[in-house]
């Protein structure tokens, strides 16, 4: 199966606003038609991988109420742990700060969860989900780079406060894993787990 | 130090053609003038470090000639290596998928040197140069997602036939290491050099 040709030609939706998310499908060939969600993001779930699934799933479900027969609903959430702690979107240049301060000179781990929904005849669906993990590891930063950084404006929207497809790049020492996965969308397994699951 | 800053403070050559070593330094601040060096690609060395040291090493000082005093040439260099044996870039559809064939349903080594010059007064330089590694692991690929992805025209100009910043990313499982290594330039390293180089 071509899981590239198969997800051009059949109708695909992103349970999701996030730009980043759109890009990197974009950069396989996939253009989905873009639904938010308008889930709750609250949980009790404090274990990333399960947390990221659950609310992939929540999001997922949210769009695919009444779609068309054949559509693949993409459901997906990101966190950072470091050291067993949940770092969500800073919001603020302080906040971010502190987040970078957590991760410089050390390993921390990006957990996304991706749901998948094929809506089928009647009303029907069948549901797929996955969490996947990717290590990073970053550089020690002097406290003037951290500063600098966190006031760029960049942190302010993303998971742990920072972005390995922006500026951040210049701190990161590698990864083990997916980079789409950090980004907020691991397409490698995205596309095998289609597979899986359509094949 | 805060290397960001620096390198957008003074002059930064970049001795080389690709536009994807242009588009990572823009992702981090960095614009760079381009000059892309004539120097020979031919080299006896076989082991893949040495050999993308010496090639960048070589690209740089092509450039370098006669640059005002301040001024940092960067040349890099990117191979592929799978099973001790080296890919260049395939250049026709067929060795594409050749290189494709190689490398679907297993592990594969990116290796790119990056040679950095300082110019100094009266025509002096000093020099710093690296070679960065990054393990890529592949999917099992299907022959008809071999072809498809041989004939997209994406592999052509591209050490290994694939761009991993391209539809490729569908059939990555995981990398180990720099990201940026694998597009042509190890962006977190190439940082923690320049500010052990002039820090």
């Amino acid at each position: 199966m071509n899981v590239l040709e198969y997800l051009k030609d059949h109708p695909v939706v992103l349970a999701s606003g996030s730009p980043r998310r759109k890009e990197l499908l974009a950069q396989i060939g996939i253009f989905p038609q873009i639904v938010p969600s308008g889930a709750s993001e609250d949980t009790r779930e404090t274990q990333p991988d399960r947390m990221v699934m659950e609310l992939a799933r929540r999001k997922a479900l949210d769009v695919a109420g009444g779609c068309r027969a054949g559509t693949l609903v993409i459901g997906a959430d990101t966190v950072v742990s470091v050291d067993g702690e949940i770092l969500g979107k800073p919001g603020t240049p302080e906040r971010a700060a502190g987040m970078i301060r957590r991760i410089s000179g050390g390993s921390h781990q990006v957990y996304t969860g991706v749901a998948l929904i094929l809506c089928l005849e009647g009303g029907r669906t069948r549901e797929y989900a996955f969490a996947e993990k990717t290590d990073v590891h970053v550089y020690p930063m002097d406290e003037d780079e951290i500063r600098a950084y966190a006031e760029s404006g960049e942190p302010l929207d993303k998971a742990g406060g920072y972005g390995i497809q922006g500026r951040f790049a210049a701190y990161i020492r590698g990864i083990d894993g997916d980079y789409g996965n950090v980004v907020g969308l691991p397409l490698g397994r995205l596309c095998h787990a289609v597979k899986e699951f359509l094949g």
